[in-house]
């Protein structure tokens, strides 16, 4: 069942408000449909949202009758912000409008804009959900479902398009031998790159969301993680792309008010030095190696637990 | 020669206005005293006018008779401003004299504050620049002298307290097997990390600044080098540590314009899946092994050149 399809300058929207009954698909084809569309909640979920967006903008600017870029413009703009107050709370209607409205604004004439406004709204559909994670949070890790890599596997089993950029996870390759082994098992894409890459890749646009478990967060949402989590939480901050940790209840720990509480693990500088017995520097380097960071809770979007998401001014309450 | 000394509650200075005729140093006694030697430049050099500059507001502190703790706060920070005042430019007069009166705030009393801030102003004196650095650009890379590490060789063979914090730079580990090597050999202090811990150690304050070579620079700034140092700039930019480029002049390229003409090699995935034969992970996975990235010149504080220190703006005119 597809929540959405474009065709022949139509937009079939699967009508969810009469699911599970009916399977009906609206035929759409003007932006006020895609609007009422979005108002009544027969496309619902804030993916899909922005994606009927796109198809919205798209359609507009098929229906506007003008020779002139500036009132073609001008006309757009008012179809924009008719999309954009359909719904106050789904971020991607914001994003796929405000990225519509640029491609617009970089076209010669409205014919061009038309052309380039279709395509983008057909990318903007077909694009896939690239996750980055950190470390090994899977079934190996967690005895279970696992926490980050449970909750993308849960995407995609539940039909989402879904690309995982998985870090090695320096020194010990968590990522590299373990979250690699459990996501091909489950047929889920992936790209394997070094610790050092994730900046290089948020900056291509390659990367819509970081998700990584955690060893332990404070009351105030601190949150103690495989050493480098902290790095990519800042360049995530930097990009513009939310991070999301994802643990059970249990992770929260009452007892420890900040990050300030948690005692981080130095361990042996051999993991860093050797490999398998080579050694990958010379002889009595002095080496640090603390096995975790702090992630101050300003850099969290989100908790993802099993009792739902949840911000860190919810934390107390959650764990009242 | 030092060119500062602080013993029982006198500051010595080097008169470096009379070097190299004649080794004279000035005794002072007060935060006056040592606004004049930085105005005069008896003191120079942004590194040593911030330490005769935490030494000045310590003199201050000493001075100011009174019992009454919101007075003394008054007093000390007319002192301060004096102290601002003398020099314009040198970033660490500010940092420094913002970081004493911190300390000063902290206090109860006006006995305590001057205690804590002797020790302060003797601990700024006593630190060490902490550099990281990304790769190898030493006499190996450059068979000559080096471009970060040669900086840094530089400055350590000029006298100045020096700490290196070496990344390991996978895939290839050029830090951990060649750094560390031309690091050994110099007697200069150094810590090996992994690429991910860089963000940590900033954030816990170990880190004063951040030195990487360049494999070619655009006539706009953005540069292009080992894989990893745009998110080692980033971090920088967010912890407010200065990133600069060492790189001699033929590494500019006045044929680019920006970053974009740049082409990045991928190289194979091999180095990211194996070490000496030894399998990282599981056969078959998808890899991606940028040798490069881009660095965009906004992130990036100065160039260090063999014909000075410039910023990107100064490029074009430097080449022409």
């Amino acid at each position: 069942m597809q929540p959405l399809r474009f065709e022949n300058n139509i937009l079939y929207v699967l009508d969810q408000t009469k699911l599970p009954g009916q399977v009906d698909y609206l035929k759409i084809d003007s932006c006020a449909g895609v609007c009422e569309a979005i108002k009544n909640l027969s496309v619902r979920g804030a993916p899909a949202i922005g994606v009927a967006a796109g198809y919205g903008v798209a359609l507009a600017a098929l229906s506007i009758k003008t020779g002139g870029m500036s009132e073609f413009l001008t006309q757009l703009e008012k179809a924009i912000a008719e999309i954009k107050s359909t719904r106050p709370t789904a971020q991607n209607l914001f994003q796929v409008t405000s990225r519509m409205s640029q491609i617009a604004f970089e076209c010669d004439t409205p014919g061009s804009a038309r052309e380039k406004l279709a395509l983008e709204a057909t990318k903007i559909h077909e694009e896939q959900a690239r996750i980055l994670t950190h470390c090994n949070t899977g079934s190996l890790a967690t005895a279970g479902y696992g926490t980050a890599l449970g909750v993308i596997k849960y995407a995609f089993n539940q039909g989402k398009k879904v690309e995982v950029i998985a870090t090695e996870t320096r020194p010990l390759l968590q990522g590299s031998r373990l979250t690699t082994l459990e996501l091909k098992e489950e047929k889920i894409p992936f790209i394997l790159i070094t610790d050092s890459m994730a900046g290089h890749f948020m900056r291509l646009g390659k990367i819509n969301i970081v998700i990584t478990g955690a060893d332990r967060i404070s009351l105030n949402g601190d949150t103690a993680n495989k050493i480098g989590t902290y790095s990519l939480a800042v360049l995530a901050e930097f990009h513009n792309i939310p991070f999301y940790i994802a643990a059970p209840i249990t992770t929260f720990d009452a007892n420890s008010s900040s990050g300030r509480d948690i005692i981080i693990e130095e361990r042996s500088s051999e993991e860093i030095t050797h490999f398998n017995c080579h050694s990958l520097a010379p002889a009595g380097v002095h080496v640090r190696n603390p096995a975790f960071d702090i992630t101050p809770s300003a850099l969290i979007r989100g908790y993802i637990t099993e009792k739902g998401i949840f911000k860190a001014d919810e934390i107390a309450s959650l764990l009242a």
